[in-house]
């Protein structure tokens, strides 16, 4: 069973048609998991084997063409006719004198659709660069064209049953990040408090489940806190450390990230306590300034401008497009929050804008996912913005 | 602090030369986040981004290319020097004008070596086709080999520190699947039941703790059970239905893939009991089998041959070799346990051999981790292997 309505699935298959006819695609093969789950409901941790949904420009339906044994797993999961469902045989799989993608040019040659230009995400995780010379190959006299984040674009924005995960992430959130701040103590080790955290990201709430978001927990402490995407240990946490925790929750694969950051002891140092107010602060300002009509780079301004007045500079992005998304990353690629970014807010956009102020040994964190709506906007988890300190 | 001695990953990085060598390789990028691990111990979750460890034939130290953000992670991670850590700005980062294979191919130039043939993994989940394009565009005169699972095929053979950490995550899986089956009862919700095992995954033993693995839990149950790779729902697990457990252990990135399947209820079905009995047996006698000088497709044979006495047949491979790893695929894409694959056995070398028998509408599965020893095998967890009746 599709998650979603029918009809909805329709709708962002016909926004993808027009995008494809723009840029002058007839055939689109979608290799990322998520545009593949955007398209047709698929959900399935299968994408570590080559598969696609295909969509052609003329025909209602798409396909999905996976691995034989992900067949059923596509029957339980998509709004497709079992007709659409194409699984390749076993040994195509990791193989060194064959490809998936030799059958997915197969499937389009025995259809006769070899001379339509086809598009391909040439910067999707999971199409790799012998997949795309695997197309190439078996379709000699094909043209192909970058359909790179096609899909992500029409996904930037989101139905209201896109933003009804996504609060219910929201929710989940606020739980899995309480759960880490009470858990957090000098003597625990880093992997319980992790595992404390799982749980609580799988569990949810009594009402709804959480899914698994697209990026590990990461709870780095001490010196390692000048570092993001470390994950962690099973060592204890010491007294008198920080710890940033880089979390997120997950509803039907639509994400809500939180960061937040904890200081384990009485006497948090004056200059991190500083850089607390001085982020939190600034995210504040830069939340209360968010309106549709605004470009992401004047997003991004409020926030330099602010921790430019107190002598800081930060060199990465504020922010991006999240929602729905599969490892490894909920963001989506498309719009940041940066200079340079035109890209111009509308409602139920949503983002992650996280302010990471690592230094050279240590750091602080606080984020918040959030959807713009028509006035401003509205943050996904209701927690609050601070340096923790457990004592 | 690097995981093992730097001797260790100076004999990988040796073995890996002397591949290249004989590939004509000259420069090799590795962008396989497990092949970096393996080659200088960079362990972070910054694979979202691209990036890689350049390994150059004739001078001594790989150096490691990544996210500004992430040369941080790397200096609390790999062996490296410093000054062999190099970060690329943050403007890089998902641009739709610029890629960070335009950085990497600077730095190359920049030396003087885009004379030398260089290396790529062509099929490494990592490196799309926009990487290798952009690489092609940045260094036209270069020549590029395929040096895909090059370095994977070192892999292969694990040394005694690599199987100790193996041996430690077989400890956790046991008590991961343990956990499993004791969660498991109708009414229980299926994301409850994750999150004990998500809990149990993280916390390991009171000795050591443990690492994500590569792969989510994955435990369908009733139809569902004949497909592999769907995750979870909060729906509860009902009564008279099978659930099939998909799990794992990982222990500083060392896997202990173990699979089983349990019936809730009293009343099994028949088939369900007879197809466990027959598989359980072709799994022992299999595991009997093996010993260093047989080739994959012989292991694969004798199971071939016990289920085809039963009637029965599979498809898809049984097994493949597998270990440190990264989201999304624990498995190494070297030796498959199939037809056609004369892979020789040798001590040391690691697989799981998983037993999936998806019918229509049900299923089992039993698996076992293992390593080949110098007589035999060597399972790395311990676990009853039946069909396990939860009443």
């Amino acid at each position: 069973m599709a998650l979603f309505e029918i009809d909805e699935y329709k709708t962002r298959i016909e926004k993808t048609k027009k995008s494809m006819a723009r840029q002058g695609i007839e055939i689109l093969l979608v290799a990322d998991p998520a545009n593949m789950n955007y398209l047709t409901g698929y959900d399935g941790w299968s994408f570590y084997t080559p598969q696609v949904v295909m969509v052609i420009l003329d025909e209602d339906e798409p396909f999905w063409i996976g691995r034989g044994m992900d067949a059923n797993g596509a029957r339980h999961t998509v709004f497709l006719s079992h007709e659409h469902i194409i699984g390749y045989p076993d040994h195509y799989v990791q193989a060194l004198d064959k490809h998936p993608m030799n059958f997915v040019a197969d499937e389009i040659k025995q259809r006769g659709w070899e001379k339509r230009p086809i598009g391909v995400e040439m910067d999707a995780y999971y199409f790799t660069a012998r997949s795309f010379g695997e197309l190439k190959k078996s379709l000699p006299d094909s043209q192909f064209i970058d359909g790179n984040l096609l899909v992500n674009w029409i996904r930037i924005i989101k139905s209201p049953g896109e933003i009804e995960y996504m609060q219910q992430a929201g929710k989940i959130a606020g739980k899995v990040m309480q759960t880490a701040i009470d858990t957090l103590a000098a003597g625990v080790r880093e992997c319980d408090a992790v595992a404390a955290v799982y749980h609580a990201q799988a569990s949810g709430t009594p009402e709804f489940g959480g899914d698994y978001p697209a990026i590990v927990p990461m709870m780095p402490t001490g010196e390692k806190t000048s570092a993001p995407h470390l994950t962690w240990t099973d060592h204890p946490y010491k007294k008198e450390e920080a710890v940033n925790l880089e979390l997120a929750a997950c509803r039907h694969r639509y994400h809500c990230p939180i960061a937040r950051t904890a200081f384990i002891g009485k006497n948090p140092p004056e200059k991190l306590k500083q850089l607390a107010d001085i982020t939190v602060e600034g995210l504040n300002l830069t939340l209360d300034a968010i309106k549709p009509g605004l470009q992401c780079e004047e997003v991004e301004l409020v926030w330099r401008n602010h921790i430019a007045k107190e002598g800081f500079e930060k060199e990465s992005r504020i922010g991006y497009s999240m929602g729905l998304n599969y490892p490894p990353d909920w963001g989506e690629h498309t719009a940041s929050l940066r200079p340079g970014d035109k890209t111009i807010l509308e409602p139920n956009m949503t983002f992650h804008m996280i302010l990471g102020m690592w230094m050279d040994d240590w750091g602080f964190e606080c984020s918040e996912s959030f959807r713009v709506t028509a006035n401003g906007c509205e943050t996904f988890a209701d927690f609050p913005r601070k340096l923790f300190i457990k004592n």
